[in-house]
């Protein structure tokens, strides 16, 4: 794989309630952190770092993700679950690693990328005001 | 003013409905950013810059900004009145800069901040896992 090293930070305080109680909850993104990367080993995308951090401030949203690299715009996106969703958020940040500003076409996206966008923030060395 | 460099992005296509209609409605996001940018030249706080841009991703919460920063955590903020927000944003930014990590304890947040805060990113630099 080519490109530029990314992080993935992904939320492990994220509270996800079972069967809708909101005082008996998991906390999922601890598995979902170790599923994007191993998937990421398997592909060998050894640029990409998955760092757990605690609490993106979201919370409404879990699991919480980001995408950050330098001179690329920052991806917020909620919503994904530590099983279904792993494989294809390790393939999109390959495919964020090797674009040019981290805007990835919309119909690369996968479904949950496309649902799950919370904010996205400029590099700070933006050159225009953001319209593509 | 002393502290490092920062940049205040506001979304200037944040649709606010007007009476609550949705095919009604203003963009206040360019009149936030210019009101912003009066408060800091007045206090002389050159090293902030504000830059408009188009769309944040947040949409639903306007108008919408972000605070960004080398080595500082980002704050996205939305739910932000042009009129009645911008001294507090302005002052907000200010304490941002001098921040060491664009972390403000909560007590010293305006309530704007405190309600309108939508997600957050740490610096990629992070040394710890975001626990404070």
């Amino acid at each position: 794989m080519s490109g530029s090293p990314i992080t993935i930070f992904v939320c492990v305080t994220c509270r996800l309630p079972i069967d809708g109680n909101e005082n008996d909850f998991e906390k999922p993104g601890g598995e979902l952190a170790a599923a994007i990367e191993a998937r990421l080993q398997d592909a060998g995308a050894s640029s990409i770092d998955v760092r757990p951090v605690e609490c993106l401030s979201v919370c409404k949203r879990p699991c919480t993700i980001a995408f950050a690299g330098q001179n690329k715009w920052t991806y917020v996106v909620g919503g994904l679950d530590a099983k279904s969703h792993a494989a294809e958020i390790a393939a999109m940040a390959q495919r964020f690693a090797t674009s040019e500003d981290g805007i990835i076409p919309w119909k690369e996206r996968p479904l949950s990328f496309r649902k799950g966008v919370i904010a996205r923030i400029p590099p700070r060395n933006l050159s225009n005001n953001g319209k593509s």
